[in-house]
């Protein structure tokens, strides 16, 4: 699953030291375990299936055997039953191994295909989305999102952005794309966010190296059910270390499975890595080169210092950005989950390391939901509902802010509509997390894909603050003023420059740096065999060897200091959030079919919650007549006034193909104006309808939809209409 | 004022036939005409003050004469004292010239300069905009908003989409930045988005070539008071013409002047064209070329045909989108004015061409504001105050729709807070427009850098849908079903090609082309000609030369012919916002100083209107105290839930300081809690306070934030509270 982690792993998964570590690793590693000691039935299964082949094969030979020697027919006749008995049992554990290999779990490849097909083509032709530049064929991985699409989109924001960064007074600000190299060489993108890539020899075509692997063992496990359960087991293997593989490594598996281009067969080269940022130059010199930014993070991280000061020099704040990303992926699929432009969300919560407790935990620690720790996984089981205050207070989650924030993200994503029973939070393994981190928990969705990971929320401890405080020389760092002054014990080494100088001359520097770059535990070990021998081998890196250090030439003491403040580099904890991918998955969970009236097809609904919902409302003449037309504009301008997004349909179809072109858009509520003085309001779900006067309609929408009222509510108070004619 | 002109006008202004001709007029020709006969007064001091020189000399020849000669020392005094006297009349031109040449209309250079200072000052350190990547030193022209940037701009978007968008039913679109070659070569972009460049011959350092020649010229105009009127105005007729001048002619003026590299003096390049957009590479092959957007028109245009079909196959409708455009300056100057990354927010209002009447224009029509025609630029007048609906009645706006958009964008820039005295629409010169555009007009506010160019209003005709109809093959064209089927006469051109075949074999192709490219007039005197004479010489331009056509050779009639609906291409009139640019204009309009109570300083203020604020409302416990906390605290908490971004202040500072500090950021509204049962409402611009119960303090606010209620309303219903020490 590194196919899907890197769009939103950003920087929590992607920076550091352990970087093509973290960056291979599959997000589905949770899965390992049971898949490399295999599912005891499909192990069973191809054993048992290889079984009966085997006896198939004896029972043919028998059968020619039998022939050959003339035997009596009845011998062969009987010969043959057993045969076609052996081959019936043979055909139907083949049909249970099919079973278990498509079904991901047993629910269906292919009802996950035709449901996706179905969400996809209603979301295409109602233009929630479209490939971009369509006329000129499109181009891989770049999407618009059309009317409906747009407005899911920028009430998904508005939403993060009152939920978020109004709730919690973030500092939200707002950095450039272009973003020049030195800044993504110190978060470590220039180096190291690279993809390993194959070419075909013949025609230049780029694939991804751990695609074309991955898609060979799946076809195989899923396709090929003569492999024999050793087979099997040894491509879930290299499934499950996938991303662990070197470029070497996933070359030589390459050769050996004889893996050629998809597309012509031709020969693939060696793979080797592929930076996934977009590089432009800067300026009309060419000499300042700059990438379009891979993540939004780096923007909050190189302004630390000013955003401190503008929060009164005081910890913890939040930090916020909205913005496109890009990533120049090798051969981007997926849809709307994989693409080369993308909107993030992300916050960065700065945090003191020796205090990470949140004032406002207990308004979440309540919340139950499904989680999925470390331990789960690696013993094969699965997520399961955990109290969220249990889960800090055991200890399974890091801290109270990081807890804190996963419940908010919960919260966040369950208001806008997504199923709470598809949701898991899921904890990073150990190897999977970047050395410096702390924690690190995904909130995964699952929609026809399979779980995907599409807000990662992690404790990165001062790793981004103290990478930018080296490369710029500029101390990106909290203080914490002492009420009274501390006393401190402190480690003091002084080298003795005039004795150093005259022992080692030209290597004095060297010797110095090497003295003063000492840990308060080696330098006391040298302080006391100075006591003890008057002299100490001391071996200087930058010299490659063994120095002698005298008595004379280095005093080294504890002593006691004053100190008024305490100076240190604050932890950060980032929640960060795939909105595309958040916005995908809200489509396959609010898409639902239901019959027509007639019940001679199926209806595509949305069910968006009215927060989302792209219009908030349509207006709708019953019939076309001046009369109800003016009534529909009138009820149209007081819902503009309103600030409610809606939509009048004057055209002469009829009601109920109204409906349901108003359903498929996800529309919550329809105004049907069908009297001058009082109309009806529906409800999409239900299809219930109320009667309210016209002077009414705008503002029962509007609190319906500002979360004033409920549907129950409005349905309670006002008076019901029921129609043999008006529904479909 | 090509210096500003190119953030904006996106395809408005730079796209088409006319590229260079248009990318290259100055913003402000308008001043041309008064420019180069010069302002009468400049003209008749610097005539003056040359004089005055000649006089000057001409008397101190006349003392050191009289001197030489030994003449009497009255007459020699009386000379000198002649002398002096000149003298002081040339200061006392020279002064008065000075005020003339550095006051760009007689307020000062130097107050706008230091007033700008000030603005800039406040924004900076108050973290409205921070120069990006400002640890490493940053980049020119890259901008980030900080915390109350980002509120101000988002507030600004918000309210566009509510104007706009959600007024206008607009089909609002979001499509990526990066964008393949192809479209950008259809557009123009690729071929003709360029400035000129002039390269420091030793360093290599770049300078747009015509800013180099403009700071040539002012800087004489300005500071050398010495030259003659005939050079001021050769200098001001270079201004005046700087964006008409060829490649040629720029490099020509530099050597002519002796222009060198501002910072080495070392000689220049000739001026050579850069093109302005960031160019990178989409996917991994590197063959797919592809260039960051310089503006987010053209996903419009691409869509074109899609969300025609969403709009039910209907004409007039809008299409809009808001986001990031890149443009690599080649040396960005004026702060936020001038930047590489920006946001847009365009609108595509396609309309049929025959009918550019506009339903709700009646709307806008009694709007007054300051317009500044093509006919009064060119006669050197000055804006002036005109009827919209006047304006379009009498032609000076073209049609009702190019005029129902300037009176929109008109109510959006002051309802956002921009001066209205500081506004025009300014219509482009016929020769600063392409030549496919039917009208043009800017909205342009003045700050301190002078009138900007912050909304581009053009009717573009059909240009854009054509040309990508042309590259793609794919037609982006309207339908008009007649009700009933129109007899109409069509003309018919039918070449017989077997006559043609013999007689120019080769070259059949292209006359054949060429006769069927005709247009119905000259078709028609064909005809006749062939009629009359039975042969008629024909120019085919594509052989370059004559051939003679005779009358077997060619059928031309007119044929009369059925037709069920018109097919055509709509006109689009594009509203082009350049958003940073009037956030930057809000900020000076909205700045001002007053001075603090005891009168020993001048505080800043920013008289936002509350859509605007960054932050509405401040709540400040009095004392530092828990009860006044917790009150605090439960009106934060109701400030919340009603949507209403604000800030608690506890630190122990002044009352009068936190107001201070509330008001330098534009916070409209601060409640100080002084009771446990009541608190203070303080309006920021008047200073008065009015008592409300802590219950009410919430919904106060709301409404007179959300503008329904005013604050005269509020002032004249609650209590007033008169306080001796809490203000400042």
């Amino acid at each position: 699953m590194r196919l899907l982690s890197s769009l939103l792993l950003s920087s929590s998964a992607f920076v550091g030291h352990h970087f093509r570590i973290i960056l291979t690793l599959p997000l589905h590693f949770h899965n390992f375990p049971r898949s490399v000691s295999m599912d005891s039935s499909e192990g069973s299964l191809r054993n048992a299936l290889s079984q009966k082949q085997s006896a198939v094969e004896a029972q043919g030979n028998a059968v020619r055997a039998l022939k050959a020697s003339g035997a009596a027919k009845p011998e062969i006749d009987a010969a043959i039953e057993a045969l076609n008995a052996l081959k019936l049992d043979k055909a139907s554990i083949e049909k249970q191994l099919q079973a278990v290999v498509s079904g991901a779990g047993g629910d269906g490849g292919l009802n996950r295909e035709s449901f996706r097909q179905a969400v996809v083509n209603t979301l295409e032709r109602r233009l929630f989305y479209i490939p971009s530049f369509k006329i000129y064929r499109g181009v891989a991985g770049l999407y618009d999102y059309g009317p409906p699409g747009c407005a899911v989109k920028s009430n998904v924001l508005a939403f993060w952005r009152q939920h978020f960064v109004l709730e919690e007074n973030m500092l939200e600000v707002d950095c450039p794309c272009v973003t020049p190299e030195v800044v993504l060489k110190a978060s470590g993108h220039v180096d190291k966010f690279t993809d390993l890539m194959v070419k075909d020899e013949k025609t230049g075509t780029c694939y991804r190296a751990d695609h074309l692997l991955k898609d060979y063992c799946n076809e195989k496990l899923q396709k090929d059910l003569s492999i024999s359960a050793e087979k099997a087991a040894e491509l879930k293997h290299v499934l499950a270390v996938l991303d662990d593989l070197s470029s070497e490594q996933l070359g030589a598996k390459i050769k050996e499975y004889g893996i050629t281009a998809p597309d012509t067969k031709n020969p693939l080269s060696d793979p080797y890595p592929f930076n996934l940022m977009f590089q432009t130059s800067i300026g009309p010199s060419g000499l300042l080169p700059g990438y379009m930014r891979p993540e939004t993070a780096q923007g909050i991280f190189v302004n630390f210092k000013d955003l401190y000061y503008y929060n009164g020099n005081k910890l913890p704040f939040a930090a916020a950005q909205i913005g496109q990303a890009f990533r120049n992926e090798i051969s981007p699929r997926q849809g709307l989950l994989r693409v080369r432009e993308f909107t993030l969300a992300e916050i960065e919560h700065f945090v003191d390391p020796e205090d990470k407790s949140h004032p406002k935990f207990a308004d979440v620690s309540n919340l139950e939901f499904l989680m999925f720790p470390r331990e789960e996984q690696m013993s094969g089981k699965s997520a399961r509902k955990i109290q969220l205050g249990e889960a800090v207070a055991k200890g399974t989650v890091n801290n109270e802010t990081l807890g804190y924030f996963i419940g908010r993200v919960y919260l966040f994503l369950t208001r806008l509509g997504i199923d709470k029973d598809r949701l898991r939070f899921r904890q990073h393994l150990a190897n999977e997390m970047a050395h410096y981190a702390a924690d690190c928990w995904d909130a995964e969705i699952e929609c026809s894909y399979g779980w995907i990971e599409c807000v990662g929320i992690a404790d990165r401890s001062a790793y981004d603050l103290h990478a930018h405080s080296e490369k710029s020389g500029v101390p990106l760092v909290a203080h914490e003023k002492f009420a009274e002054p501390r006393e401190v014990e402190k480690l003091v080494i002084a080298p003795v420059k005039k004795e150093l100088g005259l022992a080692f001359k030209g290597s004095q520097k060297n010797v110095v740096e090497a003295l003063e770059a000492m840990k308060e535990k080696e330098a006391l070990e040298m302080k006391a065999t100075l006591e003890s021998n008057g002299e100490v081998e001391f071996y200087v890196c930058t010299l490659g060897k063994n120095v002698l250090i005298k008595k004379s030439m280095v005093a080294i003491s504890k002593e006691k200091k004053k100190e008024h403040q305490r100076v240190f580099t604050p932890s950060v904890i980032e929640p960060s959030f795939g909105i595309g991918r958040i916005i995908y998955c809200l489509f396959e969970h609010s898409y639902y079919l239901r019959p027509s009236k007639a019940g001679d097809e199926q209806l595509n609904v949305f069910r968006f919650p009215p927060l989302v919902a792209p219009i908030k409302c349509t207006v709708f003449p019953l019939v076309q007549n001046q009369q109800y037309e003016q009534v529909a504009k009138v009820i149209s301008k007081s819902l503009t006034v309103a600030g409610i997004s809606h939509k009048i349909d004057i055209t002469g179809t009829s009601i109920g193909k109204r409906y349901a072109r108003t359903d498929e858009l996800g529309v919550p509520f329809a105004i049907t104006v069908d009297s001058a003085s009082s109309v009806t309001i529906r409800e999409r779900d239900s299809k219930f309808q109320i009667r309210v006067n016209v002077e009414e309609a705008a503002s029962v929408v509007k609190d319906v939809t500002d979360g004033l009222r409920t549907w129950d509510d409005v349905w309670a108070s006002f008076p019901h209409h029921v129609s043999a004619s008006a529904e479909d």
